[in-house]
């Protein structure tokens, strides 16, 4: 099993959150090649600022080891961590995070900002991206493309934001 | 009621922590001069690395409103948020944030990084520092203090990090 047979796995979880009407992201968390932690977004239907693909992940990581630090452990998530949840890789102290897209807007692994790789705080995360990442953006533009068009004939005003 | 109350309760939420041997932080929110979510940290008794004050009072006070977003809401913490923790401050749009003390160490709201007041985020909060800082400061000192202490006497080697 490589870093793309995770990535799809990572990719199963956002169509998860796909179907909830939720912003399809998605990952896993793998140890000795085997998946420890799962989630998806669940931002709107869990009325939850937290509930992050990454955040539930590493919960369910950490609760299945028995421990908060996730050693020898990788990320496979199908968006670029906003700073929250690169704070939360940082806190668990996993080893390698690989992203399958960058996120221009809140992306915290380098590309808005740097909390993955800071040397300032006392851990940094080895980073890979671009991993699948051509089917995890088409899932994402394909959302919001479903989403507009989903507004707009429904008049529903309500906001969903990233 | 004003801020030095609300710290108040946010410092008792701390002597909760301290009670499990976990570092004494805690955090309140408050809408409407009422608190919506409380939490200490639980990071080694719960085995999770997301399990700081913030996060766990997040998740009470959006679960409490059925709402991702804090709005008009204020959070007290014993000390200065993380990476982490300022990210979800940032993604709960937190009005406000009053902080006892600084972290030298972590503290993202300013002292090692700036994620609350990011420009670069599509959110900032406001923040006051030094509501009962004294307090909060001699809490976290003492409770290092009795660890070094706890430690030497027991020859434990466990490592307990921030």
């Amino acid at each position: 099993m490589n870093d793309i047979y995770f990535m799809n796995e990572a990719i199963k979880e956002a169509m998860k959150a796909r179907e909830l009407m939720e912003i399809p992201i998605g990952a896993v968390i793998v140890k000795d090649n085997e998946i420890i932690g799962r989630g998806y977004n669940k931002k709107e239907t869990g009325n939850d600022a937290t509930s992050h693909a990454e955040i539930i992940a590493i919960r369910e990581a950490c609760k299945n080891i028995g421990a908060w630090r996730l050693l020898g452990c990788t990320m496979y998530v199908t968006l670029e961590p906003c700073a929250m949840c690169a704070g939360a890789l940082v806190n668990a102290r996993i080893d390698r995070a690989v992203i399958a897209t960058k996120d221009e807007k809140t992306g915290a692994c380098g590309t808005v900002l740097n909390i993955a790789q800071n040397k300032s705080l006392n851990h940094q995360i080895e980073l890979e991206f671009g991993v699948c990442e051509d089917e995890s953006k088409d899932i994402i533009q394909e959302f919001f493309r479903d989403l507009r068009d989903f507004k707009r004939k429904n008049k529903n005003k309500e906001n969903f934001e990233n």
